[in-house]
């Protein structure tokens, strides 16, 4: 960070609504880099929530979203993928209210709307009318559940994907946008469409394909598991409730993924049937040179 | 290991024939644990074994295997699958006619050969009339090649299959099992098949995944992967040539598992279509369950 960016904090309040293994590390990362004043924790239930915030993970600890919106100015919903829609124009509901009601002088800073949901266009097609949103993907992640997985450096290095919609405005975009980059990620603006594309291929058909392969194994198998299988399944141990709402979400992109795969599936199989060692050696180059393309590209 | 197992060496003079990643750790084992006298590394280009040796990964760098094998007690092939038997059935027939040259006395210890092969049924099957031979898997490895990536702790806490043919005598596997134990491997008997059919699951299978899904990764969207692709295609960057010459020693067992892995992906290919959320997450579970089982089961 360069000194001239380093006028902290960013934000004056930040409201983590969900506050999961996503929501704990961004709450931490806040927190630790001094980037808000204060850190607001919203959850369903007031015994984790309040765990959390005796972890320190977040300043206060919080059941009403109501109440944590009244000082806030920007809010991250960490919520899972297929309720984040719904919890983001709930706030936008109380904000609008609050708005009436209140004879107080409004916030210096706009309030701002950002998510973290692995998937993008339904979400943010389900938002298009509500201009304080701006979508967000964050691709740091853990098959680890819960707070108690936190790691504030969780976001270091990595890459974060912003959506912003025809309507967004730059100024928010730049705000959300400023949010990731200060816990350490490059941002990429992109569409919610493209995005969505894109996270198919790397990282939800990975896990459709580490599900699959998981379950092939037997219990007599077991023991004759390596690394290998390990490495390769690792995801597999995600939360299904979870996965099954992104995979949902992007359905036909993931279906389209899965396609692709059975194609290059079926080659192998060819090949193996037909004896063919030059050309199964082929396939196995193309794969192990686009691996290692990936080593020499990322720093991380 | 107990006390009354640990009169060292268990061996006199280890021979390595194939000083690369997996020889160079077996031979940097057995040297740390003082389980031979000697290590004498055996491979085709001389300034390489000769690096081996500088590294203190073996005590002799040899090129000629029939010198090699006039001091050996037992000598293990850590050659690509695809030329295990034709290795052995060389080194079979010197020894043989070393015997018949040979005035000095034998060595105390009959000379046994084992190997490190990923295929079993194919290179024992090759080599059924060799009873010096029995056949070892010690399912250990890494994506990284040659004797730098040696590691003598490679084999702490893993399996060793050993399978020996129906003419091979009690005391030449135990001799077999005693080293790969002293290594710190556990081991488990079984028919050359049986291996062939559990590992075409657990290790080949998730190579040609891997490999599958590696290649579906356009350079564009590189930078949208996170750890998860990562992981899932890790051993993709595995040497081709060796995991060409192990798919295709086992290509009937392997194309099996392809099916299989094609049944789960059309499952959920199905659900994805029909927007069945609550098959999705069937799916999903029953691959975690297995995942976590696995986590549960092994120690390391």
């Amino acid at each position: 960070m360069s000194a001239t960016e380093s006028h902290l904090p960013i934000e004056e309040t930040v409201v983590i609504v969900g506050v999961g293994m996503i929501g704990g590390s961004l709450a931490a990362a806040i927190k630790r880099r001094g980037l808000a004043r204060k850190v607001i924790g919203v959850g369903r239930d007031l015994s984790r929530i309040e765990s959390a915030r005796s972890l320190g993970l977040i300043d206060e600890a919080v059941v009403d979203l109501a109440a944590a919106l009244e000082q806030a100015t920007l809010a991250v919903f960490c919520t899972p993928v297929d309720r984040v829609a719904d919890d983001v124009r709930r706030a936008a509901a109380i904000v609008a209210s609050n708005d009436r009601k209140s004879s107080q002088k409004p916030p210096e800073k706009e309030l701002l709307f950002t998510d973290v949901g692995s998937v993008k266009a339904s979400i943010c097609s389900e938002l298009v009318d509500i201009p304080k949103f701006v979508g967000s993907h964050p691709i740091a992640g853990s098959h680890k559940q819960g707070f108690e997985a936190a790691n504030p450096e969780l976001f270091q290095g990595r890459i974060c994907v912003v959506t912003p919609m025809p309507a967004t405005e730059s100024p928010q975009t730049d705000r959300v946008e400023r949010l990731w980059r200060a816990v350490g990620m490059e941002t990429v603006r992109m569409s919610p469409e493209a995005h969505d594309s894109a996270l198919a291929m790397t990282s939800h058909l990975p896990h459709v394909v580490a599900a699959s392969l998981a379950s092939t194994l037997t219990e007599q198998n077991r023991l004759f598991t390596g690394t290998g299988f390990r490495d390769t399944t690792r995801i597999a141990a995600g939360d299904s409730d979870l996965w099954a709402g992104i995979l949902m979400g992007n359905a036909t992109e993931v279906v389209r993924g899965i396609r692709q795969l059975e194609e290059r599936l079926a080659d192998f199989r060819s090949a193996l049937a037909a004896g063919d060692q030059g050309k199964i050696r082929e396939l196995l180059e193309e794969g192990k040179q686009s691996r290692r393309s990936l080593d020499e590209t990322r720093r991380t």
